[in-house]
Order: structure tokens, then C-alpha cells, then sequence
């Protein structure tokens, strides 16, 4: 999506509900934030001269923050959290950080988790429900996974409308990715036309880094970093053994942030391979035989492949998905093994391959210092939005600023890597690899 | 400095050596930057707004990357390197990836580094020259401190020069920060009068995160990793004794990013003292005062100080100068143990006191892995920057976009937190210190 | 002590409390340990031959492990735990492991936690107990420090068997080193004179490696681990300026194996100073000498300091003493930094020196997998020895095998490193430094 | 092997190479060993009392140590060093001090490395030799894998001797596993049947810690510690699902030390799974039935299974065997998984199932800090044999003792856990699984 392609009502301002209660003052800040505050999409100068001579206003973000005045009275206002679909790092950082902001800032005492993601809305289940405190979260900021539990897939929305109903939940937030936060606009519209009051607010969860229009999302760079240290130790697989070949798998269902960065940051990788380029296996300079050429040169060598790379070669082939409706995707990293080991055996080629998924090990891990702090700041503005009444958004991040954003714009495509940009230009120079295989 | 202070004219323009040789075309690359290519100040819509209202052109930086045309030849060129000041996470990665891009993207073979710093420079010293080759350079990113050593201090302009003439030096990269910066303004200078063509090109180095119009310097996240875990065994400290005290003191010559940073990753500070907030020790509310309230209250406390944080009680005494020529900071760590110690043991109050100084542990730590990729890619625009002809530049970073700085504009002043903006406000609510003390 | 010296009745046995109750029986193991199950003081051929021949029994431990019958009913005792002295790396994990060995083994469920040390055994100081169950302990073994808090000193020996005696404790673990050991012997002695049925059994701390007749405490691993990185970083130091020192004061108060098997680990090292061997500083072949030499033929050096190095430098100064009674040492390692500046710096000899001192940041982290799994062996023997009766004994470890010894033994003198034995002549030989400085 | 089956003149001595020349002189050390310097195998008092009764030597073993005599005039040796099998961490450790103790205290100069393991002896293979000097391997005790490269597999006996002998080798050092120690033994033979006097010396490595007559290896404690933070993150992935099942498979071909020694390090896991126990996955109390009941108590399970574990579930299934003759093991853990699913999914029972197999990121890790002195203790006792003239031994450790053993008999067998003892008990009560599944 280009920046062209928005209209700005759409793309710039979470919903509010009204009539909005100017009575609920917010306790001082070092300033408050207004409707009028956002910030440019594109900071290019060129875009400004452009813009300007048009006359018109630029497409801009809304900008999160403390308003002067809630919407919810905070003595009486109750709270739900929920985390869904795969792990992440940092998921009780925001945990904590949301239950710590509405204690101490807001003065809300009244926080419930939900446990097992939607299903924890579903009185079927059986799932209990926890009181999430200040003690009670103190001390999981250095755990990784979640302690509410998570679970993947769609719930009946009426139903779940009628547990927020019941329990009297004034704002409910939900920590997940695509299928999370299109489940939290399906609920948001069945509140809306309930004429219920509950706002519900989105905290972006993607490890692969791909949620549209942000710039960066929580535990991302925990994840490329403790993938550096996977690729470290495989690189001495690689050249521990003549034409020694170590591939490791990577999250990146349908983008390559992870691979690309992790690559980027130890300056030891041969071969990226990702979802948004397309490669050849056979041929001439195909994949085989451009590796093959990099150990009969080197004797050792390093591939670096996300998921989600190469699901064409399995074109042919049935499609899965996954209890969030995620395409399901064939394992890459297998099928590689495969292919490399039928074209080297019968050739007589000399050779050890090592294939190392380690995408358990780094999505259950704890945030590092970084993330840490990043997940505090977005569980933060996710707090501030609710209770000035906002709903129906997810926290952004944009150049540095933290942002709003309507559900249905954030959900509407994944970002990716430009293959004719600067990061993927990078990746190319530290690889050595050639830029079509 | 505020935006509106810039002279866009100053501000925007990294000297470019002329006649610009057009006649060099660089490699192809993702997109070659231009003159045009330029990053706004201020990405509020609010700053738009302005400015366009005006009929204003908005302050904007030079946008930094490959550029069509090369100054040098790259066959026939020469670079010097050179590490200036104290250690910083990621001096290593830096060389290495200027090394590796004049090598492999520019085809610079001829590279050398003069050892510890400026001293390099002047025969006088006897410092041998290093080869920086791909094979030397290929394995140091995982080590902390600088293969060329550093040292601090001014050297002769004049005599400097002397040297790069002497050796043929075409582009010296200086890694350094405010002196060393300046010093390289003054052989910039000192060229420009001797009318060679000798480009210089800086890469900001500061760990303290501090360098004026840079939202972000390389090393400093690390910095402050490692800062945390530090500061995560200092907590057990505290803990450990009745009314135990921790008092961990982190770097921050004037300002205190690092101890804020530090804080909002664990969460677990109680408070933090920065340069940038004038504190009283004595007194009611003043900071034993606080201090002995939270004990009884909770029998441990953990306190983070800059080490420039509170100078102002040491006004009466000799100011010293290090050999950067920076003031040298009476220990605000020492004074601030003995100041507690003197206030309560006279008056029984049962306390234990443990003082912690990392600083050169954590200076001298290898860069983690965001800030390895960051270092590539400042040494990768550095070099752009440099083989294009642009001299007197560093190279910066704003809102996720590498840019270019005239050196004096760089060094006229250091960034500090602003006391009254988001950032102190989110350390006050993180610790629950009071806003004044 | 040698092994000649000890007289096996009075190292050999823990007191064991009489009548032997012989009707309450352990639950099934492994197998249980008798009065016969004993370890070998000197595993060489040499002793076995010399003591066949003289028909004497050899030198040798009582053997640790569950007994077939109890002395404690377990529904019926309640157990106490106490932490004392510094910080050591696995605190937690011993406190964790005493917990669940006595719930889950011998279904013993009243645990309570003395907190501060000996201080919580007296009324006086208001301390609150703890209950300690397997809830409460279940993830503190990730945790640095020790939950109980600590403190140093002596108590009244009298008053604390009174809260003993009024809170009906049965077993007091207490888990602490030289001076807390002696403690509970003195807390022995008064419930012997009693004529109480508590036993007393203590899990020796020191991270400095020196307990007597123990081969190997917990949390000493980790710390020469954590040390390592510390000095792997302060080589960094050294080498990042001309003629650059690095000074690193390790814990050792009287003994220097955290600084020989730290310096073991990283071979970086090019001096280790210990407290078992005497140094002098100044004349041809003195310390100050051959660091200058080394600095002229190298350009940087390494130092690591036990803390308790050098002490004779300051034996005309008044000796202080800290609340556990330890002779407090004088700072080495300031007096080292102290020394060398005013050797060099007259002379001329330029020079860079950074003291490191990261004691408080080793001691207080969360201990390593090995001493993770060593504190829980410790704990559960600890267990099984008190359950059965004994008292008076501490758990200590001898090639592979976990014993237990009267605590008068334990603390009758401390283990150092032999100046003329096997691990200083590897130091020797990894740093390179002369055996006599 | 029981110590009784020893017959002590096979075990107790390795092979010396005769005559032994008295001529040369080792340098003055903290004291040489002599052949008379044993280390009990059996440190019991019982075992005393048994021998000493009969007038029978105790089996004993050969300590390891620096000899009066040398075999070998350094200055005229030249050494020759191989790494073979599977990489273990601390391989680079043992390279490096094999170099450093010959340089530095045997002022042996002339060190070549063979790369690939033993193809390296075949010039067929045509791979380079390396030269091993202070300078080549001083950086690389932090680097995992090997730098020699290494493989699996028997090469022929006397192309290899023919290669030693046209090189000129006086020593070789093998370090590797069971095969390769054998292949050792081989050289050892022909090397003796063509009369030449060549030493060969094992270092025997085994990062399952199975070697015989050994209690521990190098890499061995590596491993556990990485296995713990895999496991620590395991756990999260367990516990963030409703009935979430993670299970980790580790290295453990025969044996369960690894899975083991980390269970017990982290004390999270539920069930441990060992090739030494045998278990019924189906019918009451087979492993499907008691996870089942540990996740509808508790929603969540954590299971540890060795690599060799289960293997008689495919013992109708054919054989396969690696290069180097080990039997291939079929992947219990996929079949496992597989298992579960299968008796789980019909029967509707919810569950989620994550399957982590991490041993090619564990075991080409950088040793530790233990792991790195032991590995240098090792290599100088290695030194030691070789150069006094010492042949077809490893160095073995026992009790806290370095010893010679020879290769024959630590071939003999391998070690196994003991299902009716400590160890395993241990296992059984931090983890509560029944003692029979």
C-alpha cells in the first residue's frame, strides 16, 4: 500500500466513542496529546513539496499519548486481557506493563486475564479467568511465552460479545497478530451494535516484523538476535566438515525481516532466501548450482531460509491451514535438505548438510532490554487510547513516534521486504549471493 | 536547538569536493541518492502545516547513500581509519564494514589503520600502520573494544596532514565522538587550505547516546543491555540485606540516556539520577529523605546514577579535564554513598549500602545484534558518502533514515532528555520517583 | 591440614541425636547410606599402600544420603532456613531444593524462613517469617541473591535457641559460611545443654572455594564463569591503549581460587595475584618491573587481584573488621592502580589503566546449570542427614561424593591454593608470569 | 565394567615407548609424576578394607602428569593433531592448548593440524595441511566447532601411517570418540609393527559423556547448560498452550547424561526419557497415560527425551549405520510426537505439541568457562604423556585426577546411567515421573 492509496479519514483516526465525557479528567502529564497531533507517513522532503503544492494534506498517523480527558471513569472500570495465536517475545512484558499503567497511572484496580486466547471468552471451555495485580505480574517481565496462555483461532463472536457483557468489561485488550486483531474488529462491531460501551484496543504481535503501516513490532529484534546465535554456532557446523552446508530455518511466514536482519547482523551468511523472492532450484545458476560453486570454492557454507520462501515449489500441492486460518506452510527447510542432498549424492559431490530449525527455542524466549522497554511504552499508549475512549485501533509505531491505528487499515495487508530496496540491497552485499537465483 | 533555529543552508549540506568528477559512475545499487534526496526535521503534521502555510522550505537533512557519481577512483584510493576516545560497543563492527564495503561494493583495495587515535597520526609516537584487509577484519565483529586502539587527546593539525600527504591518504575515517569530531573539522580545514583532495568523513561514536540531531548513536543499546543485567543483580543486592541499598552508576557525562534507558528495560529502579535534573540531597522531600521513606516503606531501594548527575554539588572545587578535554566528573557514585552513609548511620537507621561501577565492563563489550547491523550500516554510508567526494560530513540517523551532517553543526551542542518530555516522564512513572527532589 | 592430622573419630561422624528412633522409616531409594558408608580422604595408591601396611584405618568422610530410619516424624516436624553472610550465586536454589526434598520426599509441610540471617531469630529486630512452601519457592532458582534476605554477625546465642524452642523447630538449616557455621555450632551446643531435640545442619557458603575439606562449594563456578566475561571485556580495555592496563579484583579474601580458575578459563591473562603468594612491588624482578616489561614488549596487560592479595602491604595499619568478624581487607586493588601511576607516571612512562571491580555484579547473579544442579544435591542431602537425626554437620563434597562433617572440622581452618601444587603452577604457565615477583 | 573385572595390569598402564631415553630432561615443574602414582578406582572405605583384607592392589589407574624423562628431543619433534566425529564444544580449547603447551613449555615448534579428521591422513582427499602456531590459534578458545574441520569414518590403517611417517611425525593427536580412539588404537598398531617411534595420544571426546572409566568429559557440562536455556524456553511453549506438550530431544546415543544432568539443572521437567530405561508408551501407566493425567492435573508438560531412548520401538525396523559406524537412531522424538498425536487427536483430547530438536546449536557452541579450563588441563596432560614417550592412551580423569588410561580398555565399554541408582533417583524425584513407565 502506498501512501497514495489512503484516504486519510480512513487511515487516520482510531473511533471514539461518544459522546465523550469531557467530566473524567486525566491525571497531569508532561503533555497531552490531541486530535490534532499526528504524524507524517512519508518524511521525505520530496513528499512535503509535493503535498504542499498541492495543497492538500498529507496522509498522516494519529498520535497515541495521554489525552486530557477519559472516557472511563477508572474507580469503576474493569478490564480484560487476552493474548492469541503463536508466542512472541515479550508478551508479559506488555502483560505486565498494561496492568502496572492502569494500577499506578489510571487507578484501575479491576483487571482480569482471559485465559487461552478467544477461548477464554467461551465459557465452554472451562478456562479460568485470573486476576491479573501488581504483585501478580511484578516479576514475569524476564519470562518468556505468556502467562495467560494463548490458543489460535476464531471463537463465536455473539458469544464472546455476551461474556464481556456478563463479567461488565469496560475495555478489553487483545495482544495478537492478523487473525487476532480481525477477531477484535468483529468484536468491536457486534459491541457497536449492541450499544455497548467497550472499547476494544489491539497491542500488534508479530514476530516476522510484518504488520502494515508499522515500522517495528515487539519482540521482532529478540527474535533476530537470538537467531544471530543460532546462525553463529551453525556457521561452525558448516565449516566443521568438508563442504559442510548448515541451513537454518527462520520465522517469516510471508516475509523475510527476520532472515534479512539476522543475516545483517552477523556478516557470516551465504545465501538469505524469502518469501518475496522467487528462486530457481535447478539450472544454471539456480540455487544447486550456485551453492555448489560457493563450496567448490569455500568448502563451507551458510543458508539462511524463512518459512515462508519458496512455497512455490509445493504449488501443486493441498493447502493446510493452521486453527488461525494461516496458510499452513510445507516445511522449505526440509525440502531444501532434500533437494540439495538428490542433486550432490548421485553427482558423487563430497558433502554434510545440517538443517536446524530453531523457531521454538527464539519465539518462547524473553525479551531483551530493547524489546523490553519497546513493549512497555506500546502497552502504555494502548492504556491511554482505551481510556480516553478510543477503540477499534492498535497501537503503531511510526519514525519513532507511537501511533493509532484502525483495526481494519492495520489488517488489511502485510508488509514486506522491498526486493528492490535498500534492506534486501544489503542483505545481497553481505551474502555475496547473487541477486536472481 | 529547536528546528526553527537551523539555517537549512548550514544545516543541510555536507561539503562536497569540487570539480565533481562525473565521469566515475558507481556500481549499480537499489537507487542512487541525490542532492534532492532529504529527510524532514519535524514530522509532525503540525511542522507541515507550518512551514507550507509559510511558503517555507521545512528544515531537512541530506539524505546519505550511494550516489551515482564517484570522486575517486577506487583503484587508485587510499583510506586511512582511525578510532578516537573511549571504547564503545561496535568500534570493531564499524571497521570491519568500512573495510568490507570500500572492498567488496567499491573495489578499494589499499586500507589502513593508524593506531590509538589521533596519536597515529604523528610519527613522533612511532605507532606501526595496520593493513586492513577483508581476511583481517573478516572475524573481529564479535569482539568488544578496537583492533586499531584509541587513545584521547589533540594532536597537531598540522603535523596530522602532514602524514595523510605523505602516505596518500584520499578519504581518512575518523570513529569518534565530540573532540574527536572536532578534530576532524580542523584537518578538514587544514586540507581545504593545503588544497588537497582528501576527504573526511566522520562516524559519530558516543556511547552516551548524546550527539546532537542523532536520534540514536551505535554502541548505546548495548550499552544499556548490558546495563540492565547489571542492574538485575544489583536489585538481588538490594534485596538481599535490611534496608539494603544498590546504587549502580552508569555512563552519562551530560546526559542521562543511558540510566534511562537502562531503567524502563528492567523496571525495577526506584531512582534514577540524571544530569539533566538538579537534585537536592538534604532537606524534606530532598533525596535521603526519599530515600529513608522508601526503605521504611520497603526495606530495599535501587538507584541508578549518571555518572554527570549532580556536578553541581562539587561547584566549589578544581574543575580537571581529561585528555579529550572533557570535564572530568567528580564521582557522583562515591559522593552519593557517602552522603546516604553519613546521613543515616549517625542516626542508627540499620541500612547496607552496595556502590557498583560497570563502566568500563560495559564499554568494553561486543556490540549486540541490532547494533551490529547498525554499524554496517553506518560504515556502508560513510563510505558512499566519502567515495562520492562529500567531506567534513558524519554520518547520522533520524526516523529510521541514515543521514548526512556537517561536522560543525554536529558538535555545536549535545543532546540531552528534556525533563518535562515523554521519555523523563515515562522513567518517573517506571520508578515511581517523585517529579522533583 | 593434612591428612595425618586428623583423627578419624573426630572428623569421621556427625553427631547424630540418640535414641536412634528406629520406627519411623524412610520411603524407598536408591538405597540407603549406613554408619559404614564412608569416602576416602586421599584417593592415591600411595596412602592405600602405606596404611594396609601399617593396619590402620585411613582418613575418610562420612558418606551423605538418605538413611533407611528417621528421627524426625515428618507430619509432626517443622523446619526452619536461614540465610547468612554475602551473596553467593545459588542461594535460591538451595532454599528451593530444602523446600521441595522436604515436601515432596518426606512429606514434611512447615517450612518457615528466618529472615536476614541470625537477625531473624531475634525478636528484637521485628523481622516477619516466612512460610515457605513449593508454591513459594517454585521459580526463585532463576533468581540471584536469596529471598530470605541476609546479614552478617553474631547473635545471642541464648535468646535465638529461645525462638527455636517457642516456634517448636525441630531442624534449622542454615546456609551460610565460616562465622555462620561456627553460629550454629554455638546454637548446638546451647540446645545440647538444653537437652533439645533440634537439629542443626548447615550448607557451607563461600564463594570463595575455601572451605576446608571440600572440594568444591556452590556458586563458585559461576563466579569464575561471570568473572570470565568481565575479563574477557577488560582485555578489551587493555588492548584499546597504548601500553594499556587492565586491573581486575576478584573475591578471594584469603584465598585466590576465583582469580586462578577465572584466569584458567580465558588464558588472557598475564598476572594473577593471590593472597597465598607474597609479591613485592618495587626492584629489579618486582611486580611494578616486570609489568613494565611486559608492557614495552606487548603494549598492553592483564592483572587480576584476589582481594585479599597483598595485604602485608598495609600490616602497619589498623585492621577493621565487618559485622561477620572477617578482618576486612584493605583495597589491593585501588592501592595497586595507586602504585602503579606513581611508578609510571614520574618516569614518563605513558600508560592507560582501568580498575574493574565486579564483585557485586558476580555475587549476586542467578547461579549456572552445573551449580544449579549442585545446590539441589547439597540441599537434598542436607535434608536426608537432619531427617535422620544427625546435627552439628555441615554437607560437604569429596571427589564425587557428598559427605557430611562435624562443623567444628569444617571451620578449623580454610583451604587455599598450594603455592607449590599443581593448579598455581598451570596458572603459571597460562599467564606466562615468573614464579617469584 | 565393575572394578573387579580389571585386570590392574591392563587397565593401569599405557603403552611406553621403549627405551626410555633418560637423556633429556623435562623442565623443573611443581613436581613430576612416576609410575608409582596411582588414583584408586573405587574411593570407598569398603573397597579399602576389601583389598587390604585379601593383600590384594585395588584397581587403580595411571596418573597423568609431567614426567622426569622425555622420549621426544622437542626441538627435533613434530606434531601432528586431528579432530574427528561429532563436533563437541571445547574442540578449538583443546587444539589451542595441545599448541600452547608444546610451544611454551616443551618449546616443541613444529605443530601441523590434518584437516577433516582422518581423511586428512589420506592424500586422496588432497585436503591442506595447516600449521598450528601461537598466533593461529591464540583467538580461537571462544569459537565453537573445530578450525581443523573434522569427519566421520575408518580410513585405511596404513595409508595413514605412511603419511605420519613421510611427514615425519613424532606425535599425533587424536581427539575424538569411541571410533576414533579405536582407529587410534589401529595406528598405534601398524605404528608398532613397522617398528617407528610415533606416540599416539587420545583426547577422548564425547559430549554424551559415555566414555568408560571416565566421569567426565569435555563439552559434556556445555551441553547441559545450553540444554537448560533450550528446556527454560521449552517450558513456555509448554505452558502457553491448554494442554501444551513441549518436548526436547537431546544428544544421548546410549546413554542419558545429558537429559539428565539438564533436568535436574533446571527443574521443570516432567518426564525424562533415557536409553538405560526401558517404557511402554501404551496401557495403564505407559508413558500415554501418565502424560495424559500430568496434563489433565496440571494443562501443561515438559518432556526430555535422549536420542537414544525408545530405540526398541523400531527393532523391527533395519539398521542403519552413520560413517562412523555408530547405529543410526531413528528419531524418537518425531516418532514420539507422532505417538501422542495419534492417541490424542481421536480421542479428542485437546492438546498442542511442540517438538524441539536443538543438538546441532548445542554442540557446535563455544565451551564455558569450566569446560575451557578442563579442556586446557586436558590437553596439557596429553603433552605430558606424549613427550615422556607414552602411546596408545587418552587422558582420562577420575576423582578430581588426571589419568592415563589405554585405549583398549576405555574402548572396552561405554558408561550408562544406572537406573538403580543416585543419579537416576535424582532424575525421578525432581521430575516425578514413576520410577516405571
Amino acid at each position: 500500500m502506498k501512501p497514495e492509496d489512503f484516504d486519510v479519514k480512513e487511515l487516520g483516526r482510531a473511533t471514539a466513542m461518544t459522546p465523550l465525557n469531557e467530566s473524567i479528567r486525566c491525571r497531569p502529564s508532561f503533555g497531552f496529546v490531541t486530535d490534532n497531533d499526528r504524524v507524517l507517513y512519508d518524511t521525505s522532503l520530496a513528499s512535503y513539496d509535493k503535498y504542499c503544492k498541492l495543497g492538500e494534506p498529507p496522509v498522516s498517523f494519529e498520535k497515541a499519548g495521554p489525552r486530557e480527558f477519559l472516557f472511563f471513569q477508572p474507580s469503576k472500570t474493569k478490564v480484560g486481557i487476552i493474548t492469541c495465536g503463536g508466542l512472541c517475545p515479550g508478551l508479559n512484558n506488555v502483560i505486565r506493563s498494561l496492568v502496572m499503567e492502569l494500577h499506578y497511572r489510571y487507578g484501575v484496580k479491576n483487571i482480569i486475564g482471559f485465559q487461552y486466547g478467544y477461548e477464554g471468552l467461551i465459557p465452554d471451555y472451562d478456562h479460568a479467568i485470573v486476576d491479573l495485580t501488581k504483585e501478580s505480574v511484578n516479576h514475569i517481565l524476564h519470562i518468556g511465552g505468556t502467562v495467560l496462555g494463548s490458543s489460535r483461532g476464531e471463537q463465536d463472536v455473539s458469544r464472546m460479545v455476551d461474556t464481556l457483557e456478563m463479567l461488565n468489561i469496560n475495555i478489553l485488550f487483545t495482544i495478537g497478530g492478523d487473525g487476532t486483531l480481525r477477531g477484535a474488529h468483529a468484536l468491536h462491531e457486534e459491541i457497536t451494535k449492541r450499544g455497548l460501551k467497550i472499547a476494544v484496543g489491539g497491542v500488534p504481535k508479530t514476530i516476522d516484523n510484518d504488520i502494515n503501516l508499522i515500522d517495528k513490532s515487539f519482540g521482532f529484534e529478540t527474535a533476530f538476535t537470538i537467531a544471530r546465535e543460532v546462525i553463529r554456532n551453525a556457521h561452525n557446523e558448516a565449516s566443521g566438515a568438508y563442504n559442510g552446508i548448515a541451513l537454518v530455518k527462520l520465522m517469516g511466514r510471508e516475509s523475510g525481516f527476520i532472515a534479512a536482519h539476522a543475516a545483517l547482523s552477523i556478516q557470516e551468511v551465504n545465501f538469505v532466501l524469502v518469501p518475496e523472492m522467487r528462486f530457481r532450484l535447478d539450472g544454471p545458476d539456480g540455487f544447486i548450482d550456485v551453492l555448489k560453486k560457493r563450496l567448490e570454492h569455500r568448502h563451507h557454507a551458510l543458508i539462511v531460509v524463512a518459512e515462508g520462501a519458496g512455497q512455490e515449489f509445493f504449488s501443486g500441492e493441498k493447502q493446510e491451514k493452521d486453527a488461525s486460518g494461516n496458510i499452513k506452510n510445507k516445511d522449505i527447510g526440509i525440502y531444501l535438505k532434500e533437494k540439495i542432498t538428490e542433486a550432490f549424492k548421485p553427482a558423487g559431490f563430497p558433502h554434510t548438510i545440517r538443517y536446524i530449525d530453531p523457531s521454538y527455542y527464539i519465539r518462547s524466549a524473553a525479551a531483551n532490554a530493547n524489546d523490553s522497554k519497546f513493549c512497555s511504552l506500546l502497552a502504555q499508549n494502548a492504556v491511554h487510547a482505551a481510556m480516553s475512549g478510543k477503540t477499534d485501533f492498535v497501537v503503531g509505531h511510526w519514525n519513532n513516534e507511537f501511533t493509532l491505528i484502525p483495526i481494519p487499515v492495520t489488517v488489511s495487508e502485510r508488509k514486506k521486504i522491498d526486493i528492490n530496496g535498500e534492506l534486501w540491497w544489503n542483505v545481497l552485499e553481505a551474502t555475496g549471493q547473487p541477486g536472481m537465483i
